[in-house]
């Protein structure tokens, strides 16, 4: 007898799920996120010993301390889960928008109105807080979610999956909305990459060997994320402790995420202004420099930058450094090795600036702050499911309206085609 | 020597092109589409000529009498190419349209505007039509585009790039904007499909199969397009008359094409008032019909449908009829064995529409009229690449704005994060 994998069962479960959780009220939807969060609070000890398990199992796996760290919860962790929750609920409900409407020559009346993308399948490693954070956005958003999470952190999630999906359950939220994938070999992530039958969409949150997995095995739909070897150039104009100011807190102010800066690139006008006053800050900001041989004349004691330098997202507090000849050569450089996630621009020219919006091809496009900007809360959304540096679909910051699609409705009495 | 793939070379030269396209005004590529347009008519011979020799290859290969019909030019597809340049080049462009402004609490101004996919791959078989076609679409919305048409269209196919293209460089459009892949051996499909690094976005234009293999083997997001199972359902309260002239024209006027019906579901309570006359003018078109056991009840020379029957888009004059008990039943059905193409309820009760436009999952929903209007030119948008049955980025007919992305583009003074 064939047995159904646990993939294909919560994929039909889903399925099910989200064609009733696309008519489900705001009202509903609201109530299962109060008492979501109400769970959490009543059941943070029983999720924190759970959470312990998987600690323990890490240390004995030699996990490294950033890891175990991200892998950690405690009630103040708990807390910001739920507060998290208590923003969804306030966020107001994309479904049922009407984006357009439009009344035909021979009568026919076309509304387009956005409705949920249908299942949404959330690959993630080892945060045990994605679990609530996605499921949250994807219920608002009208969604039925398949989280499946890391091996490292499967006590904390199935804890918190159960915890939450029973929570949603007495609101009357349609059953298996919200479903974890609790067998985490690597064939379960595989098969949900598959799975285009019950699967609409596919979202990795995570590192970028995650998201290139994902992304190259994937028959799902899927959305790429996070991966940002951002820029910021500063042109011949620019107001220089202003740049100063603002490569500082692109590059220290969190330098472990996707819109931290990791090239600096300098109009040759202003090198010899700029660099040492620059160099000296991030110094003292514990930033190791890679420079090119041009910063090198300037500052021999400066490793050389290799071209791999310029290909790769440090997310951590190494920058590297290159002298170009203007916005011409910036915008060239930045298109060839960067990810198309966020730039920025410091300069007074607004000539200068708007060929730099104009050519260069990333999800935001700065002129005059810092790239850290690029963020679902700082964009206003409100909440973020992560930040997409593909074209299709959604590009920059994904909020609720990111995780929807639209459909037609067409009200016609009799109408027929020539 | 490690030589570079047609492919590859194709690649790198799009996206150079890509680059500059998004910054091409609309005057040039206006400009571009009139000169392509009467490059066509003064090559028109020549290009027959080179249809005649895929004509030729195509009776010896003994190719179907209607792939050899699609496959075939003369004067009067020629210019019916020509008019679809026109109606492109009348279309407003979209790239640059603001989508949305914001003010954040800190200064910043953040704007969303429309920009260009980028580099667009089309991957289509033997219409040579469809070459002219998507070039003008994708230059209209400022993306390169790289064909990839069938090898039975070959010869017609590299007298029209040729064609097309050396019009649109006079025009001053960025060189390599239009490319074809020459070499049609299955090897460049395959590589177009994993060219994640030169194509943005992969639109198969063709029957099933083509799709299903573009959509399983494509490492590049893609669209899928034109699989169309859909429905008509005829509500208990529904006007029969009507009924009657909408089914016979959702099927019969052209049955080859993805927005025919190919089930249709009759309510219980009317079904022994509607089906002998809807049967007799489905006969008199010529239509087989294969029915359910209550189907068969009242005519018993119809033939059995099978569970194949309901999951099968015909795309011929095949008919598939199902009694139902009332709306739920239809939808469940629809739901189940439909392509989220288009299906239409026949009803006066307004509950019933309400219902069925609600919980049918699909791009067009109609009520009192024919699925023959889902269409970007039946719903305005003036020209269509493609009709989407996926829900990511596109759903639906895909007109000039489902060929764009947008960006962000953010103004500060000196903004930081804290």
């Amino acid at each position: 007898m064939m047995t159904t994998s646990e993939v294909t069962q919560k994929g039909q479960l889903a399925k099910q799920a989200a064609q009733k959780l696309a008519i489900t009220s705001t009202r509903v939807k609201n109530d299962a996120l109060t008492r979501m969060a109400d769970a959490l609070d009543k059941n943070a000890k029983a999720i924190i010993t759970a959470n312990s398990i998987d600690l323990e199992a890490g240390e004995k796996k030699g996990l490294s301390k950033a890891l175990l760290d991200r892998l950690s919860l405690d009630g103040k962790r708990i807390n910001g889960m739920i507060e998290g929750l208590n923003t969804v609920k306030a966020l107001s409900d994309p479904i049922g928008e009407v984006l357009s409407t439009t009344k035909r020559p021979n009568g026919l009346r076309i509304k387009k109105i956005r409705v949920p993308l249908g299942v949404i399948g959330i690959i993630y490693e080892a945060r045990p807080n994605v679990t609530v954070d996605s499921a949250a956005l994807c219920l608002k958003s009208g969604n039925a979610c398949i989280l499946r999470g890391g091996s490292d952190a499967i006590q904390s999630n199935i804890a918190i999956a159960k915890t939450i999906s029973e929570a949603a359950d007495q609101a009357g939220l349609p059953k298996n909305s919200i479903q974890l994938i609790e067998d985490t070999n690597r064939e379960t992530a595989e098969e949900l990459m598959k799975a285009r039958e019950y699967v609409d969409i596919l979202i990795p949150r995570g590192g970028r060997g995650l998201i290139q997995t994902v992304v190259q095995k994937s028959q799902v739909p899927t959305i790429e994320t996070g991966e940002g070897n951002c820029h910021a150039y500063v042109e011949k104009s620019a107001d220089l402790n202003k740049a100063i100011e603002i490569i500082i807190n692109a590059k220290c102010q969190r330098p472990s995420v996707c819109n931290a800066i990791e090239t600096v690139l300098i109009d040759h006008e202003v090198v010899a202004k700029l660099a040492l006053p620059l160099f000296k800050r991030l110094k003292e900001a514990g930033v190791e420099i890679r420079g090119d041989s041009e910063i090198k004349k300037i500052d021999d004691s400066i490793k050389l930058a290799t071209e791999e330098d310029w290909k790769t997202e440090f997310l951590s507090l190494t920058l590297a450094v290159k002298v170009v000849a203007g916005v011409d050569e910036a915008i060239a450089h930045i298109n060839k090795y960067g990810t198309h996630h966020s730039e920025t621009i410091l300069t007074k020219d607004k000539k200068a600036a708007a060929k730099f919006q104009a050519e260069i091809d990333s999800a935001a496009v700065y002129v005059n702050a810092s790239t850290r900007f690029t963020d679902g809360f700082e964009f206003g959304f409100g909440a973020e499911i992560g930040i997409s540096t593909q074209k299709l679909h959604a590009r920059g910051p994904m909020g609720l309206s990111e995780l929807t699609s639209y459909k037609y409705l067409i009200e016609g009495n009799g109408q027929i085609r020539d």
